[in-house]
């Protein structure tokens, strides 16, 4: 079975620099299954990167190797690792990009790629995706040992993943995504809902509008209301049935969302 | 040779859907191949990606299994369907996203996914593309039989797709969809065309503006102007030569089309 | 190792004139592996694309075919082509889609696509991508001699592409295309930069702004200064460092940059 890269950046695809990284995989390891997971993340977006990986990535079979190159310190002193996370294998620029990732999972190895020996002769100041990490990343799919990369590195950059906190009769959270459908994804668990005593009678507020009630689903809201559900990653979502919560909010990242219960249910 | 599974679906790639689905897919059968035809269909836009796959699945080589998630009705009572149009395979919701196909070519065989054997084992209520149709759609890739799935269906879910209509000296017809060059395509068939007894000569009326002749090509017009020929459908587009008909008629999907011919040639 | 088809078209991926092509080309050659390299390419903008495949294709293995459609002409006179530049094979309407390739390598071969024979049976007058080339590239990536296709062409298309001039102590050069994060890529070259005795107090001037000096990396400037470097892909770049340089200075394609020194350093 021929080795699976998948591809992240926020390249976009109007321009030639995906087209680049996936020439020079193939040119290193023309056996290889390029597969592509986004090209849309908003220019040098890390944290939104990070959970696009996050929510992704474990889904794939055990092993696949994943080049995400979100980096806006190309040609800087930020490093580039190689790591596993799970059953998953990574090249990326340590700069948080894996950190959602890592706030659930240790990682078993974290390489930094210092070894020029697999990288393009020529590496430029602003085109590190191209000139080391695709070469690195179809060298890893032939087979070579990451330990060849570079020296091991104990720990990687981490970004701040607030969570949501109980207190009382409340569970304080905020939006972290919104889906291409305007929904919001916030970071209240499933587990946190759970300690809610009666979901259908709290009050969830966000952005100024507020609605009662956890969902099951779409179907248990009218066409075109406010619903909050839990959604496909475990989040409390915040969604418009039939329409986009995050227009009809003006709400977006950060934004915050509190449910309150009445002490005695 | 690896089977090929088609990806048609309207959630973006700025997000994690798309890329969840394939990694599930590829979690079952790694030796899969992953065609995508697109992800940019318009939220929930069900007509919009049911003449897309009518336009586009009869291309494919024969038993490609497209699986289509444009599923408004998610977590509600819809079903999810496995069905044989032509020589294609399908898997969708059942909300009429194949009803184009079938308002051309009756389905050999309709299959209702009932059985969740053959689901991952924890189904959300938001996100049934990665929990049930994704791990379905990656077994038939294995050689599973569709039979498998649950019970045979008798019927799907139609949409009503209008015909255009001949009347005395005019036929009268509608925009369907509009291409990324603003093309505007109608449901009026090159078989209707044939009637017309002067098409050179035909006025075509369309949003308020109106022209003489439907071309052979685009060569037949001077650039920019206004033009009516059949397309690499087989149906009349109104086009501007080199630019954007969509925008410069302000017309949309179910504007108004009429060709009208003088009683005597 | 099955081949290697890339795709480059201006349609976009809300329609269905990218999944017709793809199925068209596995129809006839189901083992062919298609990789996408954008069909972002803007409504009609040959220049643009021209310059994408010359900075994308080069990347690819020997022998990679390069299917290209930005058919502003399709259905006129205009012919279409198979052409080898370098190492590269690829397959493209003869409007000067392959001039930016052909300004930097002449090509060794220039086949005209006049043999309908390997064409689908029936050809719309307007999606010869799905209709003509498509098949075509099928046929080749199963082996098929290209002076099967029609006869050879002493010449192409080609586009001017004014390069940049050096007059007494200043380069003269335009932008030629702007990336996906603003960057405003020029005609400039890194081996004129090198005859500029002193890039570093160099003065640069682009659309009414100026700066001085050429850095060697983005890290050598101050978060959202504007900068000028060398980029990927050899040019002199202008970006602001975490920001947009094309939205800043509304500077566009065309657009005069200049690099002027002191005549005595």
């Amino acid at each position: 079975m021929s080795p699976i890269i998948t591809l992240t950046t926020d390249f976009g695809l109007a321009g030639p620099y995906v087209a680049a990284m996936k020439g020079v995989i193939l040119s290193i390891n023309p056996a290889v299954r390029l597969v592509d997971l986004s090209h849309a993340v908003a220019p040098q977006d890390v944290r939104g990167a990070a959970i696009l990986l996050a929510e992704a990535t474990p889904w794939f079979p055990a092993g696949t190797l994943h080049l995400a190159v979100i980096d806006p310190g190309v040609g800087t002193r930020r490093k580039i690792i190689y790591a596993e996370i799970g059953d998953q294998r990574y090249i990326a620029p340590d700069n948080g990009l894996l950190s959602r990732l890592t706030s659930k999972t240790r990682p078993a190895r974290i390489i930094a790629l210092e070894n020029s020996e697999h990288w393009l002769p020529s590496v430029s100041n602003t085109f590190h995706g191209r000139d080391i990490m695709a070469p690195v990343a179809a060298q890893l799919s032939l087979g070579m040992e990451p330990d060849r990369l570079g020296p091991p590195q104990a720990q990687m950059v981490e970004l701040d993943w607030p969570a949501a906190q109980i207190r009382g009769n409340e569970i304080r959270g905020e939006v972290i995504w919104a889906d291409g459908f305007g929904n919001l994804i916030t970071n209240i668990t499933s587990a946190m809902i759970a300690m809610v005593p009666g979901p259908r009678r709290a009050r969830v507020e966000i952005a100024g509008g507020s609605l009662i009630g956890i969902a099951g689903t779409y179907e248990d809201s009218p066409a075109d209301s406010l619903t909050a559900l839990i959604g496909s990653s475990g989040y409390l979502e915040i969604a418009v049935v039939g329409g986009n919560a995050k227009e009809r909010l003006i709400a977006d990242l950060g934004a915050a969302v509190t449910i309150r219960w009445a002490r005695e249910l």
